[in-house]
Order: C-alpha cells, then structure tokens, then sequence
C-alpha cells in the first residue's frame, strides 16, 4: 500500500500506478492497445495468464473505467486508450536494453507506412535530444509545503549568476 | 512468472516490466531521476517504503544495471537514466486522468523555464495529435511466426484498394 507519504495524495506516477501498477496489467493493456484482443479468451491465449488472474486483472481495469465490459467483450474508454505513448515509451525502453535480437516491433501511423516514438517534446525547442537537463518542478497541484522544496532543489541546481558591482 | 508464451523471449514491454515491473521499483527510479534521491534513507523518507522491500527493490536495480551502488550511495547508470521519456509519459497520464487537483509536477529542461511533455512523434509528420491509427508492426527482432500474425491483423485493418478493371 501506498499513502503514508504525499505519494497517493499527490504525485501523478503514483496515482498512475494504483491503476496500472504490476505488469500483467500492462501487459493486459498493450494487447488491448496494439493486439486487438476483446475476448477474455483472446487475452488468456496471448498472455498465458491464469484465469483468475486475468479475471481480477480485468474486474480491476473495469473498475477503474480503463475499460467496460458486456460480459462478453472487453473494449479500453477513453482512459485506457490515452496511455499509448505510456506504452510506446516503456517499449522503447525495451528495445534499446533488452533486445539483444533487435525490436520486436515498430510501431507506425498511416497505415504502416510511417514510423513513431515516444519522445520528449518541449513547448519552445521541439523534439529533446539531450534529456540530461529535464527535472520536475512544482505545478499547479502541488502543495505549498511540497512546492518549496522542490523549487529549493532547482535553485540548487541553477544558482543565480553572481550580481555585478555595477552593470555594464 | 512470465515465460509460458512469447513474452519473456520477444516483446520488448514484457522485458522492461522484467526491470521494473510493480511499482515502488517505478517510483525508486522516479525519485532517483528527478527528485535527486540517491542514499538509502533518502528513499526510504520520501517513500515511506519498508526498509527490508527498498532493500530488495535496490538491490535488484543495481543487478539489473540500473543503478550502481558502493553501499553508500546509489546512482543511475545510463541504462536507468533512459527512462526519463517513459516517467513523462506515465505521469502525465496520472495528470490527464488522476489529478483533481491539477498537475502535481511540471517538467522543464533549459534552467526550468520550457515546459516539455512525452508525445509520439512521427519520422516523417512530427509530433501527432491523433493516436487512434498508431499500430505495431513486426520489426526486425520479431521470430517469422508471429511477424506473420501481426502482419495479417495489419491487412485486416487496411484492406488492400479493389483492383480498378483499368487504370484512368
């Protein structure tokens, strides 16, 4: 359990991993996303997963509105669609570490004719190369007496310039 | 276990919840990324995580690569360092889908002043709006067997046109 610190209050990877938090779930996830499963059989032939397992995994996702169910079918809301670039990040993650036999997939738009990743995208530059200087720094959902110190940390980080004698 | 289908063998989301798959390893490595954590107290404060599963947690990303350690101290190697895309992209889905009181964190790069996000982004297009056509395709480390079954599904969601008797 979580919750003895700001974590389940506060921090969205962590309100994220209440709903997704072990990785049948994201597995669950990924052949929701990119391998058209639907039936409950169709997760448990693909992923190998006890049933009731499965089922738990499921009831749990069906709670949390990252899926609705007839009984019968399985279909991701809108909640559960939004976390391909989640999925595409991790895969890639994969990829580039533990893909001694090269990727197992690419994945495309456009009818498969155009390759996509997940990448960092800032506001002003564009497409980050270099993501030695990203950090977190408070927003607008963050508590006062969080906020400080993460933004003590930052100024840490970046100290002010030293002020001149007189500006030239 | 995983291991009883193709998973543990080929797909690169499976290997990468083989790193990090619950979620205090997520939020260790969340914390050593952007919120500078790097002795074992410094987890366990900020997590309020029980020191007998940090130790185990710790352990098993310095085994995995993912961190080094000289008992002391704990770092991330450049394999732990690449996750940055993946904790943007989980995050912001907590923001988008489980943060009523707005986004907790913002993440900058620059000294704190751009804002950057986790997008897919297009070789050819650039950053899309639109995920809805975004699939997965064999790539190169995908066994024949199940690259067909992929490609198939592929097919099946974009029909090739019908012939046209003669070209206008």
């Amino acid at each position: 359990m979580l919750g003895r610190t700001y974590d389940s209050q506060v921090c969205s990877i962590s309100r994220m991993l209440e709903v997704f938090g072990e990785r049948w779930t994201l597995l669950i996830m990924r052949n929701a996303l990119f391998a058209d499963s639907v039936r409950f059989t169709d997760f448990q032939q693909s992923l190998g997963i006890a049933t009731n397992i499965l089922a738990t995994r499921l009831a749990h996702l069906v709670e949390q509105e990252v899926m609705t169910t007839d009984g019968a079918q399985y279909r991701l809301t809108a909640r559960g669609r939004d976390l391909v670039v989640s999925l595409i990040a991790l895969t890639e993650w994969g990829d580039r570490w533990a893909a001694p036999n090269g990727q197992p997939v690419r994945y495309t738009h456009d009818a498969g004719s155009h390759t996509v990743h997940a990448r960092a995208v800032c506001e002003e530059c564009g497409v980050l190369d270099d993501l030695d200087g990203v950090e977190a720094l408070p927003g607008p959902g963050m508590p006062d007496h969080l906020a400080q110190r993460l933004t003590a940390r930052h100024h840490q980080r970046h100290p002010a310039p030293p002020r001149l004698e007189e500006e030239q």
